[in-house]
């Protein structure tokens, strides 16, 4: 049998927080919006970063996450991190990032300070220098704060990573436990905030993708950071992309108790959650060992664990659940967390 | 008699519309606030664009323009041009730019749609190609409409044009009139609006550059499109970062009939006013001739001027009026109109 998972097409006249989301709503606006207009070869890739002819890897990412503190880091360590790692999971070695900040009128100079200091720290830790930035104030009221946009530059020393390299036959890998960032953020937003122990994963997951790269040789074939979306949105990048059929086993995915009970209380699943500090790897069997060795010997990787396989017979994700049965795991039209990243 | 304009140092405790406004303020906060945290070689330059080392050039901006359409143009065209311009000027030659997107839950499509057809009209007419980008949505009140950030890249041919080579003797041209985007945006601003046929300047200024570097050979020291805080804050620029005194002469200094009756209208100066297709050049006496036949002789420079030169006594800038007297062009604490770019 032939699966495909039906995709059905939106219409909408206003932009709504679904389209910013990392779901179907927001990738149809990517499709028909933008990629319609600005189409050219490096852009209609679709990977996280644009990779150049001089082999120079290109990224950029706006921040809006509220609130702008949160457990395990700010809106600038996720201003850092965010881009670095959309950069790292072409295979490329982050160099250099820019930064505009949109500031709203009466912003607390030294929330402002913290931040700064917060994207410092995480510059140093990832490797990359601060190169250009860019300051703009909006009034009171237009704006949250504050929103950060980094760009990340990095240089590739072998061929890019990509969805496109994805065969039937490749096992997947995560690198950890799924749904903290998402959660994290959520335990503290206005008229939501409910007790966890759940902290960010926020996290330079650069080593990750090189400890692969050299574990896994010329098996690994693509890298995604699992962030708005979660893991759900880059299996269904991943299916799309490479037009194959992917199988989750439920019981191997790595998910916290706290978060699994704070999704149960949300109504949500932990797969469709944000990660910042997270990688999901298509990799061929042979590799695989290898890596997920490699990944479970690094602090950020213990909880490494292969999660399901690639299959030929048709478009989309499914998952064998705990229970013994089987079901379709839809691309959401839009994230249940909104403003997480 | 050596001239230094005194700078006084200002203090705040909050974000206010003067941070962003292209002034003392705005300046002050990049000191204290963004380059002392991020401190390093490229960016301590200061230039519009790091140069790095493999011969890129990368500039970053964000554009939060009220309204984002006005006589000549949009936010989109905006965010393409005045992020090439800002590659542009280092003389490098723009390739690729990067667009991140901020949306108002609630935004038009429609107007989404013509916004994002001015990028690409504005990239194809720049050269370069939209490579990557980023759409973030923030519910109805959290942004004013569309808030978009371009990073841009670029290759130098030979060295990048800096404000550390700026030389006394050196002369300043200016590719044209000054003030006319400034104008042309607050005519439509709401609770401002006024007649006038004034309409943006705004362009690719790539050719001009190229020309000035062609036909001026080595005399050619530094280059910048004087946007926000206008003429007056790139001047102090060139000052500040050469430890130069600069000399104008009023009476040379291109400025539109209309321009000047709104700026008299709204009590500003058209020099403090942004522009978003004017350059202003400081190059050594020999090379200044052939610039300015080449600028006159070219569509966006048709009224290039020499408008001033650069002293060794001192540290600021001075203006001979018409009347025949002199006064002090302070850098002002910010820019008289915010968001304009």
């Amino acid at each position: 049998m032939k699966f495909v998972c039906p995709v059905p097409r939106l219409k909408y006249d206003q932009v709504q927080m679904v389209h910013g989301a990392g779901g179907m709503a927001m990738g149809q606006l990517i499709d028909d919006m933008f990629l319609a207009a600005f189409d050219n070869p490096l852009l209609r890739c679709r990977d996280d970063a644009a990779v150049l002819p001089n082999q120079w890897a290109v990224s950029t990412d706006c921040f809006v996450v509220d609130p702008i503190f949160f457990p395990g880091g700010n809106i600038g360590t996720l201003a850092i991190y965010g881009t670095v790692n959309d950069v790292a999971v072409s295979g490329a070695t982050p160099r250099y990032v820019t930064a505009g900040f949109i500031l709203e009128e009466g912003f607390s100079m030294v929330d402002l300070r913290v931040i700064v200091a917060s994207m410092r720290e995480a510059a140093d830790d990832a490797g990359v220098q601060i190169v250009a930035g860019d300051t703009k104030v909006v009034p009171r009221g237009k704006a949250d704060k504050i929103y950060i946009n980094t760009t990340g530059l990095g240089i590739l020393q072998g061929p890019a990573l990509s969805v496109h390299r994805i065969r039937p036959g490749d096992l997947l890998i995560v690198s950890g436990t799924l749904g903290d960032h998402g959660i994290a953020v959520m335990s503290q937003r206005e008229g939501l905030s409910f007790e966890t122990d759940v902290t960010s994963d926020c996290a330079a997951l650069f080593d990750l993708v090189q400890l692969a790269v050299d574990q896994g040789k010329g098996a690994v074939h693509a890298c995604r950071d699992a962030t708005r979306g979660g893991l759900v949105a880059v299996l269904h990048e991943f299916a799309q992309a490479s037009h194959t059929f992917i199988q989750l086993h439920e019981a191997q995915i790595p998910i916290r108790e706290s978060v699994r009970g704070a999704c149960e209380m949300l109504g949500i699943d932990a797969m469709n959650v944000a990660n910042e500090g997270k990688l999901v790897l298509a990799i061929a069997p042979e590799g695989a060992d290898a890596v997920l060795r490699a990944w479970q010997s690094h602090p950020l990787g213990r909880q490494s664990a292969i999660i399901g396989e690639i299959h030929d017979e048709g478009v989309g994700v499914v998952i064998n659940t705990r229970f013994g049965t089987q079901r379709v795991l839809d691309l959401p039209v839009g994230e249940p967390l909104p403003r997480i990243c």
